[in-house]
This record gives C-alpha cells, sequence and structure tokens, in this order.
C-alpha cells in the first residue's frame, strides 16, 4: 500500500518557516469579514490534522449568536479581572492590564472547539492510559487551522482566560464534551512578525537550548 | 509596531494542503539516520509553535541510550498488551493485535516531549483557569514538528500506548514535568497518503459536516 511519497523543495521549506514566523496570536481585529468559503476550508484544513486512533475527536462550534457573543465576552473580562488580582506585584500587575487580551467584540469569527471525550470513532485506540491524547488531537487540529488560517492573511486569537464549564453551558454542548479552546477569526489591524506579548515586554523568546535534553 | 504584512501565494496554499494530507502517524521505519542537522532544525521549528503566555514550557528529552530505548520499547508492549484486553469483540480485539502500534526499536531517533508545568516564562498569563494551556502549547510544537519534518521527508509516530509515570521516572525528569508525548523520528519504510489505520480497516475519515455546530 506504499506509494512514490510526495517530495517538497527547498523553497516551500523556507516559506514554511517564514510561516512559523508569522504566525501570530491576534487581539485586534480589523471589521472585514471572513468569506464563507474561507471558514469552509480552514475546517476542512484542521480535520487533516493527526488525531488519537482517527478519532477526530474535534466538534467545532460557530458562535453566531450576537447575545452569546456579548455574554462570552463579558465572562472573559469578569475571569481576566479575577486574573489580574493574582499578580501581586504592581508593575507586573500593572502590566498585565495594560494587555488587550481577546477581540472577542470585534473578531468576525468566533469558533469554540470541543472535545468529545467519548468520540466512537478510533475505537478507544491509544487513550487506555493516556485519555488526554483526544484532547491533544484537537489542538493539533487548531494549530493547524492556525497556520490555514495565516497563509490566507487571516489571523486567530486563542483566549483561554475562561471558565470552561461556564463557557461549555453557555454553548449548551452535550455533557461529553469538554471545551479545549475559544478562537477569535478574523483579519488582523496591526500586523506583526513579533509577537504582541514581547512588544510589550511582558516575555521574549527564550534559548532553546534551556529546552533540550539528553538521555 | 505593525509591518506589512508577508503574503503567501494560491501555490504555496496548495503545497501546504498537500502537505497536511500527506502527514502520517509513521510506524514502519528505514534504517538512514536523521542528520544532526536535521534534527537541530525541527528542533528550532518547533520551539516557533504558539504558547500561552509565550511560556515555550516544552522540554525535549532526546533518548541515546540504547537500553533505555529497548526499557521503553518493553514497556510500550506491556501496555499494549493490556489495552489488547480491553476488546471484548473477538474481531477487534484479532484486528488490534494485527496492528504495529510504534517503531520504537527502529527508529533512528527518539524523542520524549514534556512539559513544565511550572514554567517561569510567561508569567502564568492564561493559565489561571486552564493550565491545561501549558500541556496544549507543546501539543503545538509536536504538530509544528510533525509537520516540518514531513517537509524534508521525515516521519514522526506519536507512541501514547504507556503510562506517563512509568515513562517520566525512567527518564529522571524534574517532577514538575508532565510527558505530553514519546515520538518515533526517522524516514518511512512505506510511505502512503492513505492513514496506516484506514488501510487496515480500523477507522477512516468520517464526514467533517458531523462535526460542525453553530449557536
Amino acid at each position: 500500500m506504499s506509494q512514490p511519497a510526495r517530495k517538497f523543495d527547498a523553497a516551500f521549506a523556507q516559506a514554511f518557516e517564514t510561516l512559523l514566523r508569522w504566525r501570530r496570536d491576534v487581539r485586534h481585529f480589523a471589521p472585514q469579514a471572513v468569506a464563507e468559503q474561507d471558514m469552509a476550508d480552514l475546517l476542512a484544513l484542521a480535520a487533516l490534522a493527526p488525531s488519537v486512533g482517527n478519532a477526530q475527536p474535534w466538534r467545532f462550534v460557530r458562535v453566531r449568536t450576537p447575545a452569546l457573543r456579548e455574554a462570552l465576552a463579558a465572562h472573559v473580562d469578569d475571569q481576566n479581572a479575577l486574573a489580574a488580582r493574582g499578580y501581586a506585584d504592581q508593575a507586573r500587575h500593572d502590566a498585565y492590564r495594560a494587555l488587550k487580551l481577546h477581540g472577542l467584540r470585534e473578531a468576525p469569527e468566533i469558533l469554540a472547539v470541543f472535545c468529545d471525550e467519548q468520540a466512537r470513532a478510533g475505537h478507544r485506540l491509544g487513550i487506555a492510559t493516556m485519555p488526554e491524547m483526544l484532547r491533544y488531537s484537537c489542538v493539533a487540529a487548531i494549530q493547524t487551522l492556525w497556520l490555514a488560517a495565516r497563509i490566507r492573511g487571516i489571523g486567530l486569537g486563542w483566549v483561554s482566560i475562561l471558565d470552561p464549564q461556564v463557557v461549555t453551558a453557555m454553548l449548551d454542548v452535550p455533557p461529553r464534551w469538554s471545551l479545549i479552546a475559544l478562537l477569535c477569526i478574523g483579519y488582523p489591524d496591526q500586523p506583526s512578525e513579533t509577537p504582541e506579548l514581547e512588544q510589550r515586554g511582558w516575555q521574549s523568546r527564550e534559548p532553546l537550548a534551556d529546552r533540550l535534553f539528553e538521555r
């Protein structure tokens, strides 16, 4: 069942590296809508991600109801205020409060990604001892969608300053689904190769050598 | 701080889709070694993945000791036999036992990926209510590495049929690190565009429409 493997050239490898360097977590969105075909393409590409046992446990929920979007934004604002209180150091607290951490009110598209913890597909292969592999499969789909979006000039922001149980209840999904991500999707208002958290002095890239080990 | 955004053309978008379609979970490896420069490049590209608060919580451990590799393979074989007992249906059990689920003895490179659950970088931004975001950041790095490897003709197999605590102890890492993945890396022996689990009748792709919802 093997086939001649598809090859990729050095120019593609170089452009892929550029793509990785230009993938950003976006919180500032332009008002321009995302075309329906682009949304369909992004979701189809995300579904090409690896999944444990080929379980395809991702469940994508597009938020189309304005009142629901506002409720989500208000919840994240509340959680953000709570998180700010966790910074005892005044300078760090002030830096935190100065950050814009979500574009839930401006992004043209809001997408919630859930994991079906009891996915039938895959027949539970590979999850006997690591059930989190189902959730990890959903994360691989999100990173895939993120890169596919950036190729099209579309930005994505991953919002995690929220109570997953509250958001799950708001979105009225089956109880066996767990929330992986709340995503803002749209055209970036301030494109940059430099992460916003680095621009604002929160956290820069650190040397990879500190993260490599041998045994 | 915004810059003219880097654009990607339609040919790149098409090649990226081909890349996603040709990314496979590989369990059959050719003996050919992976060049040291390729390993360095793959790890550097993985580190361009998104991470919560820019925490870069990934920790990569290359397994270079033959006895350690064999101990890992033996552990996975044991866990695999245990998992097989979970299939009460005889046909499904037999199908499971017929699958090759890891290349730990043959793959030229074994890479364990851990998450530092107490990463200093990132200053705990975005993890007050979703501490799993640190682990999800590591998964995004793995999917990035996976795609970068495939561009170079290098395959990756993610092994999850293992007890994470046992493997963590074997690899003698700090207690605050949690195991995300044990990866086999090398040149595929049987390249194919079709997932091995689909070729062998375990699980095929299902319609995306069943996984899309609106609220």
